[in-house]
């Protein structure tokens, strides 16, 4: 291929896949020639051919332009990811397959794990972002692992106020949640160890596990207490664990809140033993009831409780900024910190230390609680209403999500796979478990407004489950 | 303890660890016997006791208030860390503290490998973050890897504006070119493999060779032209390497530009091999040159060029948004970089988008180079000047650090602590090393304006060589 033809297929290329879209301008023969040190007649000959084959064309004084018709961009022409499930379980890929479904095709939200965007406060952390940005340059410097002096503070400040004193020594600012998760898991257990996890566990504790080669062991746990404890103890005299995962505080998916006792005795159960316990928090201010609930870092007097939690569901999920409370191991996740992904970025750190201290997080959270207990009630009954005889529902103390066990023994997976024809999705309960089990549950969302299309939607999954039995 | 005890015991620490500042509110006494399910008249006591010791007041009407003066700051009460260098280097732990010193010191910032971020357009760009979070809910469903496909397309753009074809499909955003490193190394190679490197070698590079548990093989690199790929040749012919990790363009620390030729016979003998390359290319926007530099990616046909980026040194650092082009790699970085972070922050990926499509990317850049490239000859004149005879500098070809070699085989350590104590930081050439290499050198920061403190700094830090030699 001569060196002008080859110039014309690249940028031929380039329109194909989007990178250069209808009545963009291409860079000049002169710009051209000199990035690729092409001579100024290649450059021309290979625009020329392109314009003969109608791909662009030239505007008198201008230059030249895509003329082609727009592709639509290649993400978005992707076809919908197949979602056979193999008989060994790839749960991220799972996941994230799902999570796709969501973004490209405009479903209707039930099957997001994912807060309604709309109801977060982004207008006023961006005001804050924004007059930072203009007043002052931000350095990396001031940021480094553990994380911005400001927010660190604010953050004790806050488990101060709901009776949690923390040291703010072992806070360190994390990229989400799920950052938190992979350093404190990371700093606690080794490849091949076995992490003790809830049943059904939240995925992003089962992609922790898969990301460091570990192994799930998942535990007995109640639907409303919790992980059990006796049988916990049992495990713990027969084999080692090298950690512990649970979500003490509204579980995803199941929604419950473990008593205190409860959480006491589990915290106990683990000191003896010296097992870590790494708890995820981030739905701990989506509380129903009248009180803040206690992290099981309440009754931590050894430092082996790591505690993780965000903003991303109370706050906003625009920067996704998390923290660890990492107890003991705080010094070793700070270092996995900066190995992992150096700093957290800066300026969504100053912006949020900012509007918790100046701003109304409170008033916002007891809004968002409100409309979340509402809904809870709402789309539990709406459930049994649509859903055939037989189907069960949590019972959720706080968070925004409803667990459906579906009658009939219907595979969650084909019904998702149904009600995506239909522009509807769901969270499939195979999600929620690394040997395959909760495949007759969904998880549905319940923090978006609630419409007609809402009961639409769970009407059309009601018929759907009804055709599957 | 009695309760009252216990619960005024904790509100004084929260004062001494900074979590309460001087005229800070407590909780009221209503919310603490609340949210601690203690009585009224416990919470009162507790308060009461804690007002005789003097750390708080109560003001009529309004509450109880902290009284104690200001502690500074846990964080900036942390002694500077100790910089004592073991035998085995632990690389990581003493760049982290070399940062810090840079942070808590306020001292002149030669030592930084970070630009002066005056010189970004933070205003701008946040700007068009603020529009963004004014206009519309942004969810993170938008934003799952590989990234948002607005930003996925400027930056495909971008390569192609410099005669690079990229497939936007290979694009994958990460939190800073970090996280991309991180995720391309464990993609191409495991644990326990040997992974080629500069020497010396830009320490994030051995950093991520350090957080996998690999091992790293310095290869001798020539100061003008990179990588000696005979060297590398040799190695080859004789043992597994499992990947080539190199800064093709303006490397840190010395700062040249690998010429093409060299470029083209390094992807050729690892293609011959079958050997993935993991190219770290942060600062190809900052050439001093003509042109901008071409990536290794450039002559890559067989998807083993895993190409590492970033606006942290060309736009801005606020955000910390990078990418990988991982060829081949592609689906597995992508699964990594779910695993890892689940996904970039959406807002700071839109708002750059949106910046890179309307704003003025290019005009900034060439501002930024011309001052780089003037003070790249003033910072290398002023260091022969007041060094002793015999240093040496390296000739950079773009970014902002220049390399210097001490005379008289002075120990870059005993520079960086008397340094230290004149409010002065360099980047000794430990850093640079994971067998303890390049002890003699430092590297020092250009970015800043340069003034008469500049010159004083590398004055003094002149004579302090002198004295140690």
């Amino acid at each position: 291929m001569k060196l002008y033809e080859s110039l014309a297929a690249e940028v031929e290329g380039q329109v194909a896949r989007g990178v250069l879209l209808e009545g963009e301008r291409l860079p000049s023969v002169r710009q051209a020639s000199q990035r690729r040190k092409l001579s100024i007649s290649t450059v021309l000959r290979a625009y020329s051919l392109l314009e003969s084959r109608g791909v662009i064309e030239s505007r008198p004084q201008s230059g030249f332009f895509v003329r082609a018709r727009p592709r639509v961009s290649p993400r978005a022409a992707e076809p919908a990811p197949a979602l056979t499930l193999s008989s060994e379980v790839d749960v991220s890929r799972l996941v994230l397959s799902t999570l796709r479904t969501i973004r490209t095709q405009g479903a209707a939200p039930l099957g997001s794990p994912y807060p309604d965007p709309a109801a977060f406060p982004a207008a006023r952390i961006s005001r804050y972002a924004n007059a930072i940005a203009r007043s002052r340059p931000v350095s990396v410097l001031d940021d480094l692992p553990p994380g911005n002096p400001q927010l660190i503070r604010q953050i004790a400040r806050r488990y101060m106020e709901h009776g949690v004193a923390v040291d703010p020594a072992e806070i360190i600012v994390t990229v989400g949640a799920t950052e938190a998760i992979n350093l404190c898991l990371q700093a606690v257990a080794r490849p091949g160890d076995t992490i003790a996890v809830e049943s059904p566990t939240f995925y992003a504790m089962l992609h922790a596990i898969e990301r460091m080669g570990m192994r799930a062991l998942e535990v007995p746990t109640n639907r409303r207490t919790g992980i059990d404890v006796d049988a916990l103890r049992t495990i713990l005299a027969s084999q080692r664990v090298a950690a512990v995962m649970v979500m003490p505080n509204f579980q995803n998916p199941l929604g419950f809140l473990m008593p205190d006792g409860r959480k006491r005795e589990l915290v106990a159960l683990l000191a003896e033993h010296g097992i870590p316990a790494i708890e995820n928090c981030v739905y701990d201010e989506l509380y129903y009831g009248d009180s803040h609930p206690c992290p099981l870092k309440t009754w931590d007097t050894r430092g082996l409780v790591l505690h993780c939690a965000s903003f991303s569901k109370s706050l906003t999920s625009n920067y996704r900024i998390g923290w660890a409370l990492a107890g003991r191991y705080a010094a070793q996740v700070e270092k996995l910190k900066f190995l992992n992904t150096l700093s957290t970025p800066s300026l969504p750190q100053l912006a949020i230390a900012d509007y918790l201290q100046h701003d109304g997080f409170d008033r916002h959270l007891r809004q968002v609680r409100k409309g979340y207990a509402q809904r809870a009630r709402m789309m539990a009954a709406a459930v049994l209403r649509f859903f055939p005889a037989g189907t069960r529902v949590s019972e959720p103390q706080g968070g925004y999500v409803l667990w459906v066990e579906l009658a009939g023994g219907v595979d969650a997976m084909r019904l998702y796979a149904r009600a995506l024809e239909h522009g509807i999705t769901v969270g499939p309960g195979h999600m929620f478990s690394a040997r395959g089990s909760w495949t007759h549950c969904i998880r549905l969302n319940y923090s978006y407004p609630w419409t007609q299309a809402t009961e639409d939607a769970l009407r059309t999954l009601g018929r759907l489950v009804a055709e599957l039995a």
